[in-house]
């Protein structure tokens, strides 16, 4: 008898999650809508208080069910006590596979303007994004569940494409939704701080399948009811106060590239709290430049010479400029 | 479909808390007694050595199944490593619908002098505090359960009070007990650092519904053989080493003034350790300045505005002096 | 009805543990092999990936299932932010009844060559350690677990060894093995930190049974391909970057006597990186001064007297050293 290592299944790991999630909605305070054909919507911020806690187990579903997400109360800004801890046993499915908010949910055939990235699990069923071939994953479901940083669920013509997407009916999709501004969506969207790292490492060229474990942490910022307010802190959070330790099977020179190239010091951009930045170009979200979505400050380490690579540097003034 | 949200039950989400508790009175070093007709008794620290881990057991079952506690390896007192975190995501239901320990439990019909103050899930129940109608909060369970910082289980007079009062047979109860002295007692009253903050905002008169979310951090203070300075550590931990970050649904006015008025050094008490301070009141509790009674420092985050205030400061050397 | 306080059983309480690391073999990226009439083989870092997840589970079943080890986002040398940190109700019996490495499992009847030192919960079924009498602990299992600190499984011949002495079947034993080298292995390896201090308050013939709780942490040493670098490694992450608080019934002079005698600080060898240290002896590991296998720092708290005790220092600068 043997069972040979492979891929784990992201929406088998998910789903007792996401069922959980909705059992504890009086608990975490959110309210779960299910009508007739349609997807069940779990609005964790935007017509309810939402907790914490919510978001917390959000990025947990998020990370398909591949890593842990703490509330710890220590971090790198003194004045800011609480932090978010992200650990990944498998950060390149888990964060690229899972978390990443890479499906365009733009309300294309109907008329609502309704527009959210689709973050969680039921990405890797619908694999609708390049980024799955270079991953070499692909996952199946009978049902799935999408985790989006939006004010409101989606109109049913965006459930349809997901659902098609994902080969379902509606009803067996799950779209948990929080708005940047709730307690939810704050807290998901600073549990993002290994994902951006990620990310990073993929937009830098760095052979994904060479990392083999990861941990990042960041300040838990602190709630603003304005969108950009609310998107600048969480990003501020990540950018200027985030850490992020990356195991990777790479030779010294790919791990110190790797450590160099990370961090959000190398961005052009760097240096401004993130809301100044989006202002400077008003609010052209692309033309900020990309390099900024990263962790403040990364250890790479090779674990294949033992060598550990630096990069970046923590700035926690602007931290605490940005949550004062 | 539809599942709007409402208040959660704490006894139906301590229920398995305590079941568990129980079934690890072995790992723990519990006892639990239970004679015909009789409450369940389970002892956490006074005729046993009972343990840290069942402390903080007894801190997540006090806050009625809706918040956490954990042992962290940091904290704002260098020289005690080890803190105590409590994270509630309804902290007003969690914190005073059950922790708070508000129900005097003197034995009036016998003559055994016992004296305790009842914390948990069944104050809920019995709802015999004026504090229940500010709350709105009143709950139903078929079992209940009752944590005291005491020395003994209660008597019989004393148990038919609180079964009656619960509406409940005396089996029905459980009884968790440990003395400030023992490891469990410590842990779980330094696990109230939350609690006293939710406590303090009702006290000066803070519109409690307006508090969304919680976290709070204190030193794990060393157990002492005497009660005074038992207590006096406990205390000191959180007055002058607790750390709280409340949010709050209110306008800046009302948020500053909260964050103003929250921590201890407000009080005229302020400034010696706890045990001293009880002493120069001849050990009458009702003497001391019931605003010394919160923790030491304070973040208030208006998440209408996106302000946070802080009030307090740290006094690690008080600390250090009351725990050396 | 009563319940009296005695001894758990580590192989009961570690036994869903062990089926819940085999059933997340895919998400930890283990091998789990079993040949006919052989043991079952957990790989968790020789022929696998393996993850620090996977080492975090390795040492909660080491502690038979007495304690709880986590990864946290703090620690003492701050160019290292991530430590581990493991807490344990019952030390005795967790540590040293359990995860101690003492049962030697060398190949004596095959010509293999292979040696490794046992550890976790089957220790406690086949009792063939003085160090058992001495506890006056025995467990019994229908199954059990081993867990090596080694780059393949045991032979057939070993296998059948520890079966015989634990009077089990080999079908009925599982050995967990990572090697030193691997993220599980160094972090199963860091996590003996409060592991250490039992031991070495067992070698300076303190009173074990009245150590009643205790808590540890270490920073999470970087792997190293060279076997010899890698254990420099995990145990300058103890010798020299560990603290631990331990909770005696004991009066001021022993618990003042233990925190003398327990940190490393003590040993005519502390002072240079392990590894350093293991060429100066020609690497035969036994020239080394036992003394030194402790933590760095230690408090000891008499809960008898609530007066605590504190022995040795952090020296951050060496694990620095050591980690590069």
């Amino acid at each position: 008898m043997s069972t040979s290592v492979k891929y784990p299944s992201v929406n088998a790991l998910t789903a007792p999650l996401v069922e959980r999630l909705v059992a504890d909605a009086e608990v975490l305070r959110l309210a779960v809508t299910q009508e007739a054909g349609g997807a069940r919507m779990v609005d964790a911020g935007a017509g309810v208080r939402g907790s914490i806690e919510a978001g917390r187990r959000m990025a947990e579903i998020c990370l398909g069910g591949l890593g842990t997400v703490t509330i710890s109360p220590s971090g790198p800004v003194s004045s800011w006590p609480y932090s978010v801890v992200v650990h990944a046993s498998d950060p390149v499915i888990a964060c690229l596979g899972s978390q990443y908010a890479g499906w365009s949910l733009a309300d294309e055939t109907g008329d609502s303007g309704f527009f959210a990235l689709g973050s969680g699990p039921g990405r890797a069923v619908a694999v609708v994004e390049d980024l799955y071939k270079e991953l070499g994953y692909r996952d199946t479901a009978a049902k799935t569940a999408l985790v989006l940083e939006a004010a409101s669920g989606p109109p049913a013509s965006v459930v349809a494409k997901v659902a098609e997407a994902a080969g379902l009916k509606p009803e067996d999709v799950t779209f948990i939704f929080a708005p940047t501004q709730s307690l939810a969506g704050s807290t998901q969207v600073v549990a993002r701080v290994l994902e951006v790292a990620l990310h990073k490492a993929h937009t830098v060229g760095f052979d994904l399948h060479k990392i083999v474990d990861g941990i990042g942490s960041a300040p838990l910022s602190p709630q603003h009811p304005d969108f950009i307010r609310a998107m600048g802190r969480t990003n501020d959070a990540i950018i200027y106060g985030g850490r992020v330790q990356l195991f990777v099977e790479a030779d010294e020179a790919d791990a110190r590239q790797l450590a160099e190239q990370l961090p959000s010091t190398n961005s052009s951009d760097h240096g401004a709290p993130f809301a100044e930045i989006f202002a400077r170009v008003n609010g052209d979200f692309y033309k900020i430049d990309g390099a900024l979505f990263s962790p403040a400050e990364v250890i790479v380490t090779s674990v294949n010479t033992g060598k550990s690579f630096r990069g970046g540097r923590l700035m926690p003034e602007l931290v605490e400029a940005s949550f004062a």
